[in-house]
C-alpha cells in the first residue's frame, strides 16, 4: 500500500498541497478551522513525515550507529557482549531511539561505513567499541564531527566523549586477594595485544608483581576465543614450575581453561586457582563455580546509552564518564595454594 | 565538519548546480570533460548521496527494520536469540545492509514503530520474530506492504514470507528417544504459552502419549526465564510419582532444572533424564553435560537474512523456507530411568 502523500490529503480536504503543507508543519497561513479539518484527514490516513524529507531539513536520524569489527560468529557466543548490546538497546528504545547496526571485516570497512553514515544522515551519533591502542578509528570520527562515544579508557580517545570502567584497579585487586591467599606464581590468559585494556591488564599484572614481590608472572595473549584460552591453559599446566593461579580475561575463557584443568587432572582449587574477568550465568554454573570481577553489565550499556544520548543533545559538551570498578565476587574456583606448591 | 553540497561542488568547479547534478546522477546534458572533472572534485570533497534525497527518489534504505517486545535484560540471557542476531547480522552485511534494531514495551508499540518506520522508508523490510498464536502484527504488516519476513510457521503468518524450522517433529524425536529408553512419565518445562511453537511442541507431546501409550505427561509454561524453570522444576520433583524425564523449552531452563534437582538430592541422569531444546556453550559444559536439540543458529539467522534479501528483490514472491529439523545430541543427561521408578 502507497504511502499517503501531502497531495492525496489536499485533494480529500480540497485544498491546495501548500495549505496541507503549512498546516502539517505548524505554520501560519491557514484558518484553523482548515487546519483542524487538515489533520484530522492526515491523522485518518496514517500520514506521517517523510523520514527523508525530514532529513533534508537537518531533523534528527532517531538512530545511533554501531559498527563492529568483529567475527560476526563470536558476537553470540560471549555474554558480555551481548548483555552490554542488550542495555545499550534498553537506554536507547527509552528516547524511541534505534540501534543501527553492521558488522564490517576490519577497521578500514568500518571508518568507510562511518563515512557512509555520516555523510548520509543515518544516525545521529556513533558507540565506538574495542578500542584499540593507537587507534585509527579516532582521528576519522574527529574529522566527521558526528557525536561519538568511546567505551574504554581511560584517555587514547582524542577529542571524543567516553565511557569506561577501570581494568586496572580491577586487576590489582585480583593480585592482591591471590597474593593475600598465599600464591606467588600466577599467570594471566590475556585477550587481544592490540586492545587497549588487554595491554591496562597486562601493565598492572607486572606492577602487582614488583609491589607484591611475587615469584613470577606471566600474561600470554589470545583471540579471547574458548579454543585459545584452552591452549594457554594447556602451555601453562605443562610447565615444569606450572601457576598456581590463572586470571582469564573473560568467563568464556575460564569456562575453557577449567575443562582442561579437568582433562589434566589438576584439581581447582587445590591445585589451581582460577578467576574470570566478566561474570555471567557461565561462571555461576560452573562446577566449581568460578570466583569472577563481577558488575552489572547491563546497567553499563544503559548508561552508555544515556551518555551518546546527552551527547546528542549537547554536542558541544564532551563527556568522559568513569564506572563503577568490576568488584571480585569469591566463589569455590579459589583458595589458598597446596603446601606442595610453595616456592 | 559540514558534509559538502552539490552547491560546494558547483562552485569549486565552476559550473551550475544543475551541472553537478546531471554528472553524479549520470544523466545526459553535460559535457564529458565537465562529468570527469566534477566526479573528481566531488571524490576529493568526499562526497556522497544524501540518504535523504535518496530515499525521496524511492532508492533503498539498505536497511532491514527489527523490533523486538521483549524485556531488553533478557536479551543477552538466552545463547540462542543472541546466535541468531549474529547470523542474520552475518548475512545482512554481506551485502552492506544495515540492521535497524529497536526494543519496545509490547505489540501495540510495536506496530506503531512498523507503522512509522515504513511510512518514513526506514528500512526495506521486517524481520518478524516470537511468532504469537493469533498474531495481530501480520495483518499490519500485511497492510503496510512492506516486504517481510516472519521467523517460525508453518503457517500462522497469513501472505507474508516465512523462515522456520519443525518444533513438532523435533519433540517427537525426543519423545520416542526417551520411550526408546524406557521413560513412562514425561514433562515438559515450555515457554510462553502465547507462542506459536510452544503450542506445537505442547501438542506434539500430547499426540506422543497416545501414540507411544505413556503413562503420563505434562507441560508447564513459563515466561522462559531461569527463575519459572527453576520453580516449575522443584514443583515437577515435589510430586508424589515425579516424572522420570524433564523436556526444557531452552537451555538455560534445562541448566535451571538441572541446578534444582541437584539441590533436590535427585541425580540425573541415575534417577532423572533431562533434555534441552536449543543447544549452546551452557549445555556442553554443564556437569553432567545435556543432551539437547541441536541446530546451527548462526547459520538459521543467516538464511533468514538470505530470504529477506531475496524478498526485498522481488517483493511479489512469496517464500516460505523451511530449515533442517534439531537434531538430537545424546550427553550424559539421559539414561534409562532407574528399576524403582518403573509403573
Amino acid at each position: 500500500m502507497a504511502r499517503p502523500t501531502i497531495a492525496d490529503i489536499a485533494e480529500r480536504v480540497g485544498v491546495s498541497k501548500g495549505a496541507v503543507s503549512f498546516a502539517l508543519n505548524g505554520r501560519p497561513g491557514v484558518a484553523e478551522a482548515t487546519r483542524a479539518r487538515i489533520l484530522q484527514v492526515a491523522k485518518e490516513m496514517n500520514w506521517r513525515p517523510h523520514s527523508a524529507a525530514r532529513a533534508l531539513g537537518g531533523a534528527r536520524a532517531d538512530a545511533v550507529g554501531l559498527v563492529i569489527a568483529r567475527p560476526a560468529s563470536t558476537l553470540g557466543v560471549e555474554p558480555f557482549f551481548a548483555q552490554l548490546l542488550s542495555g545499550l538497546q534498553a537506554g536507547l528504545s527509552r528516547q524511541s531511539v534505534a540501534m543501527h547496526l553492521m558488522i564490517v571485516e576490519d577497521v578500514e570497512a568500518e571508518t568507510e561505513v562511518y563515512r557512509d553514515w555520516a555523510s548520509a544522515h543515518r544516525v545521529d551519533g556513533f558507540i565506538i567499541v574495542d578500542l584499540k591502542v593507537r587507534d585509527p578509528r579516532i582521528e576519522v570520527l574527529e574529522e566527521l564531527g558526528v557525536p561519538s562515544v568511546v567505551l574504554g579508557g581511560p584517555g587514547r580517545h582524542g577529542s571524543l566523549s567516553s565511557v569506561w570502567a577501570d581494568d586496572r584497579e580491577a586487576m590489582l585487586s585480583v593480585a592482591d586477594y591471590l597474593a593475600a591467599l598465599g600464591h606467588r606464581r600466577l599467570a594471566h590468559v590475556a585477550g587481544l595485544p592490540e586492545f587497549h585494556h588487554t595491554q591496562r591488564r597486562m601493565r598492572a599484572l607486572r606492577d602487582s608483581s614488583r609491589r607484591l614481590g611475587l615469584a613470577e608472572t606471566v600474561s600470554t595473549t589470545t583471540d579471547f576465543s574458548d579454543a585459545e584460552g584452552a591452549a594457554a591453559t594447556r602451555a601453562l599446566l605443562s610447565r615444569a614450575r606450572r601457576p598456581t593461579a590463572i586470571v582469564y580475561d573473560s568467563d568464556v575463557m575460564a569456562l575453557a581453561g577449567l575443562g582442561v584443568a579437568g582433562e589434566m587432572g589438576v584439581r581447582v582449587p587445590d591445585e589451581l586457582s582460577i578467576v574470570a574477568f566478566d561474570d555471567s550465568v557461565l561462571t555461576r554454573i560452573a562446577h566449581p563455580a568460578i570466583t569472577a570481577l563481577s558488575r552489572d553489565t547491563f546497567a553499563y550499556g544503559r548508561r552508555l546509552a544515556e551518555v551518546m544520548l546527552a551527547l546528542i543533545e549537547e554536542p558541544e559538551r564532551r563527556r568522559d564518564v568513569k564506572t563503577a570498578t568490576p568488584r571480585l565476587v569469591v566463589r569455590e574456583s579459589t583458595a589458598p595454594p597446596g603446601a606442595w606448591q610453595g616456592d
